[in-house]
């Protein structure tokens, strides 16, 4: 298309968005501002822009180059934080590697990336010495530790410095140069349920327009505010998993005081939620429980606490209790491949005044989409379905914030974006309101007559009968409906033999029609079976027992 | 420099920045959103976007094309908003014509731009019958009215089509494509002192920032946030200026609802607040005076507006003015060239509890850069000064949404951009917690020492004696200095003969060593003369003075 394009006499305006610019505002109207690791450390914005200048100068006297890739195994730390800025800042890539993992996915994922540096916790030295041989592109360690005697043991590889030794002996006057936005910034993996962990990346560009979409909607989509200046920042979701979700960017960005916990201990968040007044977290429904269910968390005042929960769905019942307690608890929803943030579950006034259950229904809903987020409901054509809160599809997304693919996968990374929106295997729906609710994992879900239809919404109903003791429902092929939805009923000993497949097969139906699934449900077929197959950890093996239902009679 | 690029099998994660994306999540969140103009049209975001593929659909069958520019003359209304939205949207170029401008400047502006297209207010049809004859370039012209009868009457141009007619027979499914970012979205033009009015420009990745931006920092950096989707927003700058701030853009992404009040009457600007619970608004100080002096005004509860001033300074009184009227009232600095904001004047918690007199200081000062605005304040070899309040230079800036220099003009193009920064030809300090004070324009102050010294300041010291009647500080060639301040005062008759200029000189010295003023202030030099030179229109004609003060004496 021919664009009106006026040549200018001078490049000067071109403004790349590269992440050093996060820390420009941050630098002129927060230069005091704290960072804090764990309240034993603690720092200004100055001396972290000091300390960024001395890790690059350090990093390039090892040999760093742009284009190369560095490795951190660590805690949420302030080294960490430094990281996010120095490495992607001298046009290297930061690999944040989850060190959750077992060693031998962490050694994958460090071959797979082609990682030239690993800046590597003391603590994970054991882990290192055990693929320490097997490493194939990795050829410079740096020793990261809070201790310095735990630090002075036996190494395991070459060490070729030890980090706060680095800082000190570089020069903080690293010059950052503009370079191309679109160059890679990050890159981390994640597991499927199946196969070798896969690597997603997001470039410069990305990460500062995701700080800059999450302000604009934490700001402006909420009836308050709910981030600002004057918050107190901590993650409570890892530094190593999708960057933190993107906040020591955003926090940076808006020049906040930030606190790192190192590793998640509930004693040690209790002490600093206190001690350092954090107003701002994000974690998963279980690192939340195991705060407030600490004895210290007690005591605590929570009423400034303003918390994002994702990951998986938010129980409503852990929206009360946080209620209960005044935080104000409010679902996100994303995940590894889309930098993550996608929806923000941000309340009206008018919302703000219901009961601590009414809003909890609101707040554990998946959400608004966030600015520049092309979110969509879309059946098995990519066709849009209604946004009446009932009609289900697959959730698909555009925004300028998504991975462009899974790293050296060219096949996956295609099926990721069939059709030019990345596919988030999420099955949802949209209210008038615009509030996402993501209800099934697209391998829980039966397409009937090319609708999602929901196997947990249809066990959830089928449950309910008082004769029902478990009940797993699965797809099966149909020459009409593509699939139609099979129950596998085990009933409870007593009532074997007094209730016949057809009458709760009717149950069901009469109930489907009532609830929000969809109206194929009711093609449900009933089958009582004598066991139900379940896999090593207990969950449901769906896959088996819909290769041959007919077996669980016997 | 060499960057580590994975190719991802697809492009389909590519998402240029395009204005088309601010409405993606309104018409999710807040279909039902109303619009109005002037309270007595009104529709709502579904509505807004079936015209906006109506008007496209319309514009193409006029044989509108990407690449072209489509001029308009309206007051601020929802035909606009249209416009803002269809014209860039179709790959077209939206000139938002200055109507304050006399016919000639407008003349002058549309045929410089080379529009193709002109939509034109009734109103302004005399406007049009003193210049059709000598448009160079628009072929085609659109009417917009309020009233058909006023449309009715004999046209100074053959008219294409009146506007809502063309809505109505044209199709709202047009398909909007993707295209380069960069791709130039609006252009306007803005007066200097002499010469004619300069084009500026903006593409859509600047808008789109800019959006943003604005709203991160809205959100982000005020302690409470100041913009928020249930706010009610209204224009009080004119959509033909600098896109009315970007606030159109910005509120139309956080879904709000929007008042457009035609003309900018203080009875009707009065009844919207009223009518229609107006929350978030931006003026410059002269139309706010005009609001509030407005006996309307008196029964108004202005306690929910938040209203950004810009354009010329703000005088504190009009500050502590409001803070008695319950309006959240504070600065924002930028300019035309700049798309304008650059900074805010935010608040913290603290500063909220001050005094109206103690916070009116805070909301006069220019404010906080913007997340990614790279604001400096330079000395004349570009050398940062110190942030203490108190050293002044030049505000230079580099952001994502400057324009990239002047339409057609390379020459004014490189000065504007010298240095690699784009010169606001203001001068001003920056405070140690990061806020902009503006103190002056660059005419107005005089370059010692290489330092800028500010003869505004000058003749604040030296009108404090009782002596002066007037005053006029101009810089005047130095050896050693480069420039020296000389101060040419007009004595009180009743002092004349009675007071040395050296006592002066020593009195003004005394005065700038307890002032904010440079240090070099007190190279002062001060010469009575018997007359002072002013223009037409009554400013000191600093330019004449400057160039024979000696003449002045006799």
């Amino acid at each position: 298309m021919p664009v009106k394009l006026v040549q200018a006499t001078t490049s000067a305006y071109q403004y790349p968005l590269l992440i050093k610019q996060l820390l420009l505002t941050p630098l002129v109207i927060a230069p005091e501002q704290e960072i804090t690791y764990q309240g034993r450390l603690r720092y200004n914005y100055r001396e972290l822009r000091a300390r960024i200048g001395r890790l690059a100068s350090g990093l390039a006297g090892l040999g760093v180059e742009a284009g190369q890739t560095v490795a951190v195994m660590d805690w949420d730390s302030h080294r960490y934080l430094e990281c996010f800025f120095a490495v992607p800042m001298m046009g290297a890539v930061l690999q944040t590697v989850n060190v959750r993992f077992n060693p031998e996915q962490i050694l994958y994922t460090l071959n797979h990336a082609e990682a030239d540096v690993l800046l590597v916790n003391s603590e994970f030295l054991p882990v290192l010495a055990s693929i320490a041989g097997r490493l194939e592109t990795v050829k410079t360690f740096v020793l990261l530790s809070d201790d310095e005697a735990a630090a002075a043991g036996e190494m395991p590889v070459t060490v070729a410095a030890e980090y706060e030794a680095l800082l000190a002996s570089a020069s903080a006057d690293f010059e950052f140069a503009d370079f191309d936005e679109n160059a890679q910034a990050t890159t981390f993996y994640t597991t499927g349920t199946t196969g070798q962990p896969k690597g997603v990346y997001f470039s410069h560009r990305q990460l500062v327009l995701h700080a800059l979409g999450c302000a604009a909607a934490l700001g402006g989509a909420h009836a308050n505010g709910r981030l600002h200046r004057e918050d107190v920042y901590m993650p409570m979701t890892p530094m190593f998993h999708v960057h933190a979700w993107g906040f020591p960017y955003i926090a940076t960005m808006l020049g906040l005081k930030q606190v790192y916990p190192g590793r998640y201990q509930p004693d040690v968040l209790c002490r600093l939620i206190a001690e350092e007044g954090v107003t701002f977290s994000h974690c998963v429904p279980t690192i939340l429980h195991l705060v407030l269910g600490h004895p210290h968390a007690k005591e605590l005042d929570l009423s400034n606490w303003k918390l994002i929960i994702g990951g998986s769905a938010m129980p409503e019942a852990m929206a009360i209790a946080a209620h209960q307690r005044g935080i104000d608890l409010f679902t996100g929803y994303g995940m590894s491949e889309t930098c993550p943030v996608l929806t923000l579950a941000h309340l009206k006034f008018d919302d703000m005044k219901l009961s601590a259950e009414e809003q909890a229904v609101l707040r554990a809903k998946t959400g608004l989409p966030l600015p520049l987020v092309d979110l969509r409901i879309v059946d098995g054509e990519m066709q849009d379905v209604a946004h009446d809160g009932k009609a289900s599809g697959e959730v698909v997304v555009r925004s300028p914030w998504l991975t462009q693919g899974y790293l050296k996968a060219p096949v996956e990374s295609e099926e990721l974006w069939a059709g030019g929106y990345l596919h988030t295997s999420d099955i949802g729906n949209i209210n008038a309101a615009g509030y996402l609710k993501v209800t099934d994992r697209i391998k829980d879900v039966i397409k009937v007559g090319g609708e999602w239809t929901s196997s947990l919404q249809l066990e959830d109903i089928i449950a309910k009968h008082e004769a029902v003791q478990e009940v797993a429902v699965v797809g099966t092929p149909d020459a009409k409906w593509g699939e139609r939805p099979l129950a596998l009923v085990l009933l409870k000993p007593e009532h074997v033999g007094k209730l016949s497949e057809h009458a709760l097969r009717n149950f069901a139906a009469q109930a489907i029609d009532a609830s929000g699934c969809s109206r194929y449900g009711v093609l449900l077929q009933v089958s009582f079976v004598k066991r139900l197959l379940k896999t090593s950890v207990g969950k449901m093996n769906k896959r088996d027992m819909r290769a041959d239902p007919q077996a669980l009679r016997d």
